[in-house]
């Protein structure tokens, strides 16, 4: 029975209590307990909402224990739990309106145009139980309650959830918060079960038991393909929405330098050392325009020579981390552009990567994503821009940082064929929760067309089921003609 | 260079031109000029409706060889062709209002409650060409125009069409159909393509090609699968919308036996031999109540002697036919009724097989799907319906024959679970194409939760993208304020 502790990333030491690997037993005594009642719109709302407020009222003690696991500022993990807290309310009243039920109702036709039409009514039904991988990246946002755990809780599921080793405290307390959210509902505390440990043979009996119907997961490439691997093999292989990252490309024009050089290149460095360059977002590759790219490089280089971040979430991160900024920083024709050392425990140094196009393209580890403070710098011509965004991979995002002036609809339509969004004038950082989000899309950024973030992420977790000819008492009941739920109906 | 011929399977001769199989570099070929133009609703709908009327135009002809080429009745090669027209319709009706752009418009929001939000408007796009492969039992409706295609060139994908080998005229007529409602819609030819042949390696090349980003089909298990794992294993893998069949089962109450045998009894034997039972949704299982079953069952065994169906499709269904039959019809304990054999080509006898549930389900071959003239009736106690239907895989639907008087809750919950669709006092063949349609959704009948029949359909074959922060000029038209295509926004 092998155990684990959380490390503070500021100290690099161990701390707390013990954390015990739950073995393969254990994951199937959880998920065979599972349960998931069927809910009207409204008390499934009641039980979203009871969650949020157990977790705000519980704010101070998981920002405590966050603040110590993850070594985030306070000020961040405040406003991320601002944030998960908001996303459960969002969903809470998706829910609660009932039109994520996506109800039709076609009626008996005996004069339809393709011959009589039978009595036939379509509904969203949730999928079972899921499992969920929690994040090390966003301890509260994309982890316990996050986004993807908070999606299937309002599909109707039944939510394993696999806690990220990272933050195995914070992980608790989120959990207690929710297990007081369910019980002021009045609901089965199975609804929403933990799975804990750092053993890896735990991701392999989460995705192969028969009664889970799906993953969510949010984390590297590596264990995301594993996933849609393992659930491929599956006697009954289930959907894998898998969230992988990306290297969210920005485009840069010479105009949009022109017009705002100094906020330009502020912005751009502050959004890729946001959150020590964490974020399944940062920009980890800029094109910028070879008639501007002299001045503008110059100006990031001073910035980011004044600039330090904090420590790393984990060992594994700052491992990794080391070992890519020493293998790229040996690459010839590369310039090497650094920020200052904070030094304590899983502190790194930020580092940027600078060079011609068609060397960076040369290299394809400059091309891949890095997780912490680095980013690449590519000087390209811009007639070359829509031919670069060609050989791009699929994207979480891209970025164009233009101006008015600039024509840009062929780059525009090329990156909206390889991103899940397109972002002008702004930086990827930063994902919205809100119904026009899309939060993935493209393969190796993502294992599906879903989106992870916004409202949508909710029908990942349900399947559309119809039923013909049922007499009234037999339908469900957002089916019925008196619409006891009140919910949208589409009928025809 | 290898070629072949179609078959009669009233005569099984073959007869007309001979086809040449496509090589790998004719696919490849025809992949690479595939096109899909940028089109508005107005358009789109435009192109559809004008397809849709050149294949009415050419109804006779196309009827006339797919008579010849598939041995079905021409009753129900005009209904099915009527189907087919009434189908595009239908899409060309949804695309005219852009309802299925799924437009979604979140303002900027300086005071939204996790924070400043940026413009942000969503739409689906289409994935771009895609791998069509065409049935063989649909000669029309599930072919060269039917469900897949048409949802795809609804999409706005330009389509690859795999033609089915076993009617290989009427496929080219289908076609020349299709691309003179191309023409007179003054678009590109290449929006759909054919590739034809009956090599298998078509399959793999089809599915390999790396400018394929999704692949329809309706067919086989084993070729569905074998689709699955090629989309899998490629550099990018793509979604499979595999339709793969399965045994639909029909759960006969007492009370339904007690109010209706004789049409129960009629009903019954009548959908198990539709089409010569090649339909997807044949019912492939009926669970008879022990208390009822021998005076239905003789019913059943009298009526069934007296009735002879068409020949099938082609000779590898005739043959995997008749091995079928041959191996079940020596299983021990379990009897036997049969049909007439109509005697010419590929002509078969129906046979049904019958005995008590126990010795059915220690035979897994009689719970698999037999296309042909084929099903299976197991005796049960009523009071194990729920344990039984517990046991089932994965269905496209699943049916009750009941009465008022029976409380069925708890089993049309767990059919739910396991069908696409539950029918209520009907038949599981006839699939009316409508909005609330769901035909598909659960391993192995399906490789996705989606739907391939209805109007949903086409969210198979688009993606949601994300625009954050652009001008409205920048925009795709579907997201300006201006709306000038006037689609339905979903604004906040």
């Amino acid at each position: 029975m092998s155990t684990f502790r959380a490390v503070n990333p500021h100290s690099g030491e161990e701390f707390g209590p013990e954390f015990t690997n739950a073995s393969n037993a254990d994951v199937s005594k959880t998920i065979d307990s599972a349960r998931a009642p069927h809910l009207s719109p409204t008390d499934r709302s009641a039980l979203l909402s009871n969650i949020a407020t157990a977790i705000e009222s519980d704010r101070a003690s998981i920002v405590e224990i966050a603040l110590q696991e993850s070594g985030l500022p306070e000020a961040r993990l405040n406003g991320e739990l601002t944030r998960t807290v908001f996303q459960i309310n969002t969903f809470a009243q998706l829910v609660a309106t009932g039109a994520h039920l996506g109800v039709k109702i076609d009626k008996a036709d005996p004069n339809y145009g393709m011959g009589p039409r039978p009595d036939i009514r379509k509904q969203n039904q949730p999928l079972g139980t899921v499992a969920i991988f929690a994040a090390s990246n966003f301890p509260l946002a994309f982890s316990t309650a996050g986004g993807d755990s908070v999606s299937a809780l309002a599909a109707g599921c039944a939510v394993v959830l696999k806690a990220h080793p990272s933050h195995p405290g914070t992980t608790r307390a989120v959990f207690n918060a929710i297990q007081k959210g369910i019980k002021a509902s009045g609901q089965p505390q199975e609804i929403f079960s933990l799975v804990e440990g750092n053993d890896p043979h735990i991701t392999h009996w989460l995705a192969n038991h028969p009664k889970i119907t799906a993953i969510g997961f949010t984390g590297s490439g590596p264990v995301g393909k594993l996933l849609v691997e393992l659930a491929s093999k599956r006697e009954v292989p289930i959907p894998v929405y898998a969230e992988m990252g990306s290297i969210n490309p920005v485009f840069v024009t010479s105009a949009a330098i022109a017009e705002r050089a100094e906020a330009l290149a502020k912005g751009s460095v502050d959004s890729a050392l946001l959150g020590s360059g964490q974020f399944c977002t940062k920009p980890g590759l800029f094109i910028l325009p070879a008639s501007h790219a002299d001045a503008f490089l110059s100006e990031i280089e001073k910035y980011l020579a004044t600039l330090s971040v904090g420590p790393l979430l984990n060992k594994g991160i700052a491992d990794r981390y080391s070992s890519a900024i020493t293998k790229l920083s040996s690459l010839g024709s590369i310039k090497v552009y650094s920020g200052t050392n904070s030094g304590n425990g899983l502190a790194v140094t930020p580092t940027f990567f600078v060079g011609d196009w068609k060397t960076i393209a040369s290299h394809s580890e400059l091309l891949e994503e890095h997780f912490g403070p680095t980013t690449v710098m590519a000087i390209a011509n811009e007639s070359d821009y829509e031919s670069i965004a060609l050989t791009l991979e699929g994207q979480l995002t891209a970025t164009i940082q233009g101006a008015e002036s600039d024509s840009l609809k062929g780059l525009i339509s090329i990156l909206s064929e390889r991103a899940g969004r397109v972002v002008w004038n702004g930086f990827p950082t930063g994902v919205s929760v809100t119904a026009a989000m899309q939060h993935g899309g493209q393969w190796p950024s993502s294992s599906s067309h879903t989106t992870s973030v916004g409202t949508d992420a909710i029908y990942r977790f349900m399947r559309p089921v119809s039923y013909q000819g049922l007499s009234q008492s037999n339908l469900p009941e957002a089916l019925h003609d008196s619409n006891p739920w009140n919910v949208p109906q589409q009928i025809s």
